[in-house]
């Protein structure tokens, strides 16, 4: 008889996330109850900002205690359904978690049309990301044709959406990164204007001059830290900041100190808004209905990092805060 | 024959500005042109503003250098005119800088009627510090009735104003202040619903949940510093934050370090805005026709902290700087 694998949280990480902090362990099928649905996982979303549900800083109910299975986002195939509205057989996305059988209410997921586009984009480009990077850029950021626009870890699941519709609103896309493969991908496959690796680089004002020439009107955060530091001090005046994710700050066991640089941000009048994509719900549809159209248009293009197998999901989580993939890193759970 | 005496920066200061710093000069009364006025100065405007303009930080434009006389608002009589729209006698409000006599373009000037409130206002309530709080707390900010609105350095010009417009807004008052005196003026004589002294507080944390229980949504920050690191981990989900100064740090040579919290404003969806109150300029009129009911309504009160003669203008500053003063701290320059 089939069991439903599960990865929980065995510790709570201290510093850097180590595999050891993450258990496989086997638990019996679900059942679906009235209005629930019972799902067979395709594929696990790995996103940073777990770290920062396991880092015992967030408000209780936000935060991963050990012993949880994993939170997250997932696609997969209804097996088994109590509920008018799903069918044996549709493909669904929602917060299935890390494991291999889910059973969810029908009205908390979303069924997905294969025939739009590959599955697993409902969990990148036509998924959480993708509406990340599309409400953060152009509702929180507002930018206009010509303005630069700067993302940081630009090269992610968000980062390279940020850029990619930053140049369909006629912006200057520039990206910061941490490898030169990264680079390359950004300008060469993505279209980006330009892009630099802050690993490689020995004066970082210096080399966001080199690619930001006019400055930088839209920074979309996703690091914090000493990238941060130093952005702020290229901004323009009525620039504007969306805080996306601080990646940069999530191993952290207390606040690093950093350089205080508010007066800057009066001098250059700027504005600087935290965000969480769930403020957008209401508009998600809009969103991804556009998000699909540029898809199709090729005005979107993106690239999968697949991890094979929900055992290795503790791996692929570990090398994406070590920064190891290019483009949305997914585990595929089942064919 | 009378000279112009006029304060000028004898040298850049280094941390805390003291009196030899500035030097109080002579020269001679200078000529008005066509379109011109010959001013005389009867009160100067004394502005934390000042210390960030000194501190060789700024854009050379807004710099001052040694041997410059000092910036500044300034209210005067016109004693010639060589342009229509000004007249003898007349009562006007520019920057004048510190000096006795004055020439400005006409154009640049604000005539003052004394019959709509006495002519020190048009530096304090009726003038920048009034249009600054106005702005910076209605449209940058955009607090809702039963909101609470937190100002720092509240019992100063900008501060005490903020808290006034919040009330009549209906929205809860709190000002944090640097000692019981000022505590007892903002709650006592301006109508605050709360105040306390940092100072004397052994705790801030607990401290500000004794004003704010409800929290923190909007916070007009005057100050910086260790002030707004705490201030940041009270403010409910979707506040606004407006920086005004950062008066905690104009003394510093170097930037000071502070705990990193930007993951708070991303938890929280919080924004921050930079602002410089001339981004209103267009609206000026709105706000001071506005404030000018408001001071004749009674629902603006205000004290003015006048320092007799232009001699005593450094001291005046210094003092400023140290937090002496409670309201708008002006210097009467002539009867």
């Amino acid at each position: 008889m089939p069991v439903n694998r599960q990865v929980t949280l065995a510790d709570q990480p201290v510093g850097i996330p180590k595999e050891s902090d993450f258990r496989v362990v086997e638990s019996p099928i679900p059942n679906a109850k009235a209005g629930e649905v019972l799902i067979r996982t395709l594929y696990l979303s790995v996103d940073p900002y777990l770290r920062a549900r396991s880092s015992g800083r967030l408000p209780s109910a936000q935060n991963l205690t050990p012993g949880e299975v994993l939170a997250g986002g997932a696609v997969g195939q209804v097996i088994e359904s109590h509920d008018p509205r799903m069918a044996p057989n549709d493909i669904v996305e929602g917060m299935l978690d890390w494991q291999e059988y889910a059973t969810a209410h029908a009205k908390t997921l979303r069924k997905i049309d294969p025939q739009v586009a590959p599955i697993p984009t409902a969990l990148y480009a036509l998924g959480m990301p993708g509406l990340t990077a599309y409400f953060g850029l152009l509702d929180v950021c507002r930018p206009q044709p010509g303005e630069t626009v700067l993302v940081s870890a630009a090269a992610g699941a968000v980062g390279s959406l940020v850029g990619q519709i930053a140049k369909i609103k006629r912006c200057r896309a520039v990206g910061i990164t941490g490898s030169d493969q990264k680079v390359r991908y950004l300008t060469q496959e993505l279209g980006f204007d330009a892009a630099f690796n802050y690993h490689e680089s020995a004066d970082f004002q210096a080399s966001l001059k080199q690619v930001c020439p006019n400055g930088v009107d839209v920074y979309f955060d996703n690091v914090g830290g000493g990238v941060t530091d130093e952005v702020i001090r290229s901004l323009n005046t009525r620039a504007r900041v969306v805080l996306c994710g601080q990646t940069s700050q999530y191993n952290a066991e207390r606040p690093e100190m950093g350089p205080r640089w508010l007066d800057q941000l009066i001098i250059k009048q700027a504005r600087m808004e935290g965000f969480l994509v769930n403020q957008f719900s209401a508009r998600f549809d809009d969103g991804l209905r556009q998000l699909a159209i540029w898809l199709q248009q090729d005005k979107i293009r993106y690239h999968e990092d697949i991890v094979e197998g929900i055992e290795n999901a503790p791996r692929a989580y570990v090398g994406l805060l070590a920064g190891e993939n290019i483009g949305k890193r997914l585990v595929k759970v089942a064919a």
